[in-house]
């Protein structure tokens, strides 16, 4: 029997919950600087890309690329980031970011570049609902 | 008719050609730091991965898991690190790069982490032969 899927505990800690694909669980960052969603495929103990099953990996980049029309839609980045580094945390995850000319970080990697700035509290549901509504339009 | 592929100069400038694959060009970055592989895709103007059709989206997927592989057999890292940003170099490109805990960047990302390293001279051809006879290895 596969084991158990749990999310990292500072997966947990870091993010929201905005919905579940047909492989990952969509976070969102509590970092207001940038739009900025994890994916994390339900698999438990798989920490890098390749190990993930063929299919699987094809699913997984679909869902990236979901991911990515949705923060260019309600975001209009210029730039969108992804990345599966996984150093810190070695459970399997994959950001998919919207970066800004103007964004602190800008041209570097956000990844590393200074505390996240968390959101107003009252700014945090709507942004999630927001989220939850353009990933439910497909 | 589509426009011609180009690779981008500065891709070309911190780069040696590895080989070609079925999508993407396999390059290998002149940083002796880490092994480091960019695939670029032979498309012309297309600047994010959810632009790529579908079927090419699965297809670069295939050959970040090829180089993946590749980099583990003849590397051993601790880590994979794939990633396209694009805020420098807007062509589109994929960062597959083996890790260390014992690198200079750990744990933070190897991009923006401080200058390249040159390959010693007489260094960098044998690098490439291994790296084409893995490709070649499937």
């Amino acid at each position: 029997m596969p084991d158990a899927f749990n999310l990292h505990p500072r997966l947990a800690a870091d993010t929201e919950p905005v919905t579940r694909l047909a492989l990952c669980r969509v976070l969102l960052m509590k970092d207001a600087r940038v739009p900025w969603l994890i994916l994390v495929p339900e698999r438990a103990d798989v920490t890098e890309l390749h190990r993930l099953a063929p299919v699987e990996q094809a699913l997984l980049m679909e869902e990236i690329a979901a991911a990515s029309r949705v923060l260019e839609r309600l975001y209009r980045p210029d730039k969108l980031n992804v990345g599966a580094l996984g150093n810190q945390v070695p459970q399997l995850h994959v950001h998919v970011i919207g970066r800004y000319r103007s964004d602190a970080a800008w041209p570097g990697p956000i990844w590393g570049s200074g505390p996240a700035v968390p959101y107003a509290e009252d700014a945090l549901q709507p942004e999630l609902e927001r989220l939850r509504a353009a990933f439910a339009g497909g």
